[in-house]
């Protein structure tokens, strides 16, 4: 298996970057990860340190991994097999970011503590430990440096917490060798993501790689598998990546629509109706500037 | 008990239209619903029978229901003890209506036969039967008459899933004694409601409604009560109903960090950030024009 490490990274997306690895569709990577911060947060930090952070060292990536085979147009699927956060993470404020940034324009931090299960959130909240994968993405089909903030239809960073242990998430492929790099764990977050950070932790991420060359998509895709719980699942997760919230919803059901009627054979009609009445809209996140990703939850586990 | 049939309703918003009854904070009610389509759909409906509906008649409400002492800034609490549906239920794509208007310019239909546990919907799936209101609503306090089919911040059409058995929906009152209308109820539907019907359904619903005095709202707000499952809850949800869902994303986050300042005593830094890392944004409607509904959906027994 290759193991990276993020001194093998990168700031930014650039389809020009050497590779730090080549791999074969089927391989296993594991990689070790900085925080979005990129350690500058100490567990005793204060507002202070927020209003001191580089931000140019934001999300630091660890890759590119090029993937032998990988085509533009093909789909690069992404199996999340395992992401292990460190024992501290960090939930800021930071000044001109988030959805209200114009409510809170002070610096502000709360430090977590990641347990097992449940993670310490400073002295407010008790959150269940849920960890996944913020950035996940393929370089864009043109050249960089371009901002690693705004994800993109390749990914990058979607913020989109089912981005977890069990998913699989599927992107499409613009630049020769698709050029995956990962970053920016979460312990856990909300859908939205609205303060602008999640619990940010540095992690270990635990992948297995596959090219698919006969689907094609326009966006970032999931699949989640079944659970015992409700929704029993299995699930798919189409989305919608851009500045417009109804534009991205729009675009999530005509994904959800092609994919009901290619792998399931469902009516173009019915499949809409269906999405109605069973498909869930989610705003993933919401402060990734300019662009916004909405989700269409659908339990497909329902289909006749 | 108060009982009343759609019988006793009307068509629109009009705070002028005389009450059929009048209540006492605590009092229960039993209300007969019509179908969204007001019984003009049978259980063997074809597309053109779509194309022939008098869309006049969509959403009759029953009421308008006078709460004695609700005035204007009051809040009215709406505890949703029973929604029992029918045994059918109908999925329209109504021409010029729905998320993808333009992509589906045809008429098409789709029964479902609705069971206690299943809701068979067409040969096409096999959903959890789970019945909700689609409009409650106080009178709006200008004149009328009003479209009923935008949602505004003292509810109507909301077409929000968690208007269910269980909640407690609260709304802001605008006109002297509330006036609440009920209507439109769902055997099932996704948030977000993409193509602009659910498994519409006729139904009984019984209530049970208190006015809150000490409470003001900008807009519809939801408890939730615990559950066995996860999220465990008791849950709270704050709205924001526009016609822009980025203002409707913030405006809900801005009611949720006032709830948890005001209810749970959070500062208002750590209530944002607690947002980010454990509340979600939802789509509930996005088709009930100009206005769509985005909730943020809060689990409170993460709170210390």
């Amino acid at each position: 298996m290759v193991a990276l490490h993020h001194r093998d990274g990168h700031h930014g997306w650039d389809r020009r970057l050497p590779p730090v690895t080549e791999i074969v569709s089927g391989d296993e990577v594991e990689l070790v990860l900085a925080d979005c911060f990129d350690g500058q947060l100490e567990p005793d930090a204060r507002p202070e340190d927020v209003a001191d952070l580089d931000l140019d060292r934001a999300n630091p990536l660890t890759g590119p991994i090029r993937i032998a085979g990988a085509q533009p147009g093909d789909v690069v699927a992404i199996e999340v097999l395992e992401v292990a956060p460190a024992a501290f993470g960090w939930t800021a404020l930071i000044p001109g970011f988030g959805l209200l940034a114009d409510d809170f324009p002070a610096p502000h931090v709360v430090a977590s503590r990641i347990g097992a299960e449940t993670t310490a959130f400073g002295a407010v909240a008790h959150l269940p430990t849920r960890p996944f994968l913020g950035t996940v993405g393929l370089a864009p089909g043109e050249d960089g440096p371009l901002s690693v903030i705004p994800p993109r239809r390749v990914g990058g960073n979607l913020d989109s917490r089912e981005v977890r242990p069990g998913a699989t998430l599927l992107l499409p492929v613009e630049a020769e060798g698709g050029l995956l790099s990962v970053g920016d764990a979460h312990a856990t977050q909300g859908d939205g993501e609205v303060c602008g950070t999640a619990v940010e932790t540095a992690a270990t991420a635990h992948l297995r790689i596959h090219v698919w060359h006969d689907l094609h998509l326009d966006a970032p895709e999931i699949d989640l598998p079944a659970t015992s719980g409700r929704p029993r699942g299995p699930r798919h997760l189409t989305t919608g990546v851009g500045p417009d919230l109804y534009e991205g919803a729009r675009a999530a059901t005509r994904a959800m629509i092609d994919h009901l009627m290619a792998r399931h054979g469902l009516a173009p009609e019915d499949a809409y109706a269906l999405c109605s009445v069973a498909a869930h809209l989610r705003i993933l996140e919401v402060v990734d500037a300019p662009n916004w990703v909405v989700g269409l939850d659908l339990d497909t586990s329902v289909l006749v």
